[in-house]
């Protein structure tokens, strides 16, 4: 199972709107198929690693990291398919939380004779599938919250001057970070003054994640890596439904794909904007700020996971602040998170936390 | 050598104005004597050691964490007490920098038919007796920089609430940090707002590092922690020299001693801060914020080592900064350190930095 939990991996950010799944099929002790979801979501893992079992799979055991599938979709069920090869027994850490699914992929292998084994690494597995569930139950992806700040938590000079506060290790890490996702987030701000490319970078992937851009009024450069890029690498701008329809009427003409979202207090309400990020199957956005952008999120308790890179670099209080106003008003009330690992990445600290339960 | 540098860091906040040596005595590849300086700065580690190895030094060999001292001073020399004993061989790493001493000691060794070898772990020795080689350099203690702050770099609510941040651990190893040094610093509107005990508890010290604030105006709480506890522990205020003369006979009737301090840009002058401290004797300081001290501090490249606590909490942009305004144009100007070490304690992520050279 933990080896179909790393093939499964291997899909994040790849294979949305579906669940990034691996599958192995093991015969009398030996691995005759492996498997995992491929990009743009089909094949299933389930499919890849039975095609590569052939003949092998009768009576063999297979590990799935996730219910299989019981509906027509635009593929066959791979519970059918699992029935159909003659696979005598599944070992899934967990239900599909796809009402389309739930509980009935189990069912189906059940009903033909097959023995369902479930709740082997059903923590490791959950986490995995976390962005996928918060889709299908909350209608909302996961979101990475990424932050490379100096020692005194400022993302850039008073004269906005940010390159490079953290070394090449950290921006070679946070690559990694960005081709496990499938969006790359960030606010109008930070579009505007660093002119990001928000693409992947020297790691050969092929499948670029979506570039998705926050600004409540589209006042973004017509001219710059964004627009130039937007026909190549999707590019989708969660604008306000006030936002003027000539700058709209541009920006659809670059290539980009425009999300219309509520404004509330002022600003583009972030609910909303990962409600139709949901909509649109995206299942795991890795968001870097600006520090407005990463304020809203927190202040509304969107954040799932938050990554720190801290560079040994002093800027001082007229910097820019890597999170922006949150109107506190107690210690007790401020966005808390717990320490999953910390440890240096080059020359800087790198430190990832999870919402605290 | 590495137990002599390990016993010579037992005295490290303990024997300021002196030096925190190690002393081990090793005769016919056993140890016969062991000796650190003991608190005040007297006995010296090489008059312990050679009391407890007696009789058994003759012959042997002295590992000293630095030169023995060569002057008479409130004791006799220790390089006359090596010789005494006739101890064959002494192993040091460095010469002290100490103008009474520096070269000397070897020299009297050497002249009384004594081996002597230096070199052995010269970079660790360095690091350990950094405080005293500044103070008799430069005039000046070592600067330790210690912040806990949020994710994003705030020690406090925009209410100044700030209790607490970090966890328990965290706060207990800032405890064992502070009995390493000398003193404990902070800036007069901690002080103000805290109302810090500022001592080393939990830890069973029988001796105090000195309390120091620093506070132009000596506008501080004459009812609260400091001023009450001013006769128990050192309490030393860094005014400037227009302080009130009403306020400053307040404060030494409390029991603190007064360090008139230079005036320059409305500031008290962090170098003449450290002017004073070093004149009187002090040669590791801690210096614990806030905001407006650990800038004055960094903008004149007073900072040794840099010590980090972030904990997994987001307080917002209307925070009290960790780091005042240091005023920069450029980034390229920023104050830079290296990292030294990363790690988690408790919930939080603890980082060492040293000034990048």
């Amino acid at each position: 199972m933990a080896l179909a939990l790393s093939l499964g991996r291997r899909g994040q950010g790849n294979c949305w709107p579906n669940p990034a799944v691996g599958c192995v099929i093991v015969k009398d002790g030996r691995i005759v198929g492996r498997g995992w979801t491929q990009p743009g979501g089909r094949p299933h893992a389930e499919t890849m690693a039975l095609a590569q079992a052939g003949a092998a799979a009768r009576g063999a055991t297979a590990y799935v990291t996730l219910e299989p599938c019981a509906h027509h979709g635009q593929t066959p069920p791979c519970a059918e398919a699992l029935i159909e090869a003659g696979v005598a027994r599944v070992v899934a850490p967990l239900a599909d939380s796809d009402p389309r699914v739930s509980g009935q992929g189990f069912a189906m292998l059940e009903a033909a004779g097959i023995e369902v084994d479930t709740g082997v690494l059903a923590a490791e597995a959950a986490a995995d599938h976390e962005g996928f569930f918060l889709k299908t139950e909350q209608g909302r992806p996961l979101v990475t919250l990424k932050l490379a700040s100096s020692f005194d938590g400022r993302i850039a000079t008073a004269t906005k001057e940010s390159q490079w506060i953290t070394g090449p290790e950290a921006r070679w890490l946070v690559h990694g970070q960005r081709a496990r996702h499938d969006a790359v987030m960030v606010g109008g701000g930070t579009a505007r003054s660093d002119d990001p490319s928000l693409t992947v970078r020297g790691l050969g992937v092929e499948h670029q994640p979506v570039r998705v851009v926050v600004s409540r009024r589209l006042d973004l450069p017509l001219i710059g890596q964004l627009a130039r890029t937007a026909k190549a690498v999707p590019l989708w701008l969660c604008h306000g439904a006030d936002a003027d329809s000539d700058r709209m009427k541009a920006w659809r003409e670059t290539g980009a794909t425009l999300l219309s979202c509520r404004v509330e207090a002022g600003q583009v309400d972030p609910k909303d904007v990962l409600a139709q990020l949901g909509k649109a199957g995206l299942t795991r956005v890795f968001c870097e700020g600006g520090g407005a952008l990463a304020a809203s999120l927190l202040a509304e308790d969107l954040v799932d996971e938050l990554v720190g890179f801290t560079a040994g670099v002093a800027i001082g209080a007229e910097g820019l602040p890597a999170i922006g106003a949150l109107g506190l008003e107690r210690l007790a009330d401020a966005p808390r998170f717990e320490l999953v690992e910390a440890r240096s990445v080059g020359g800087d600290v790198m430190h990832r936390w999870r919402r605290a339960v």
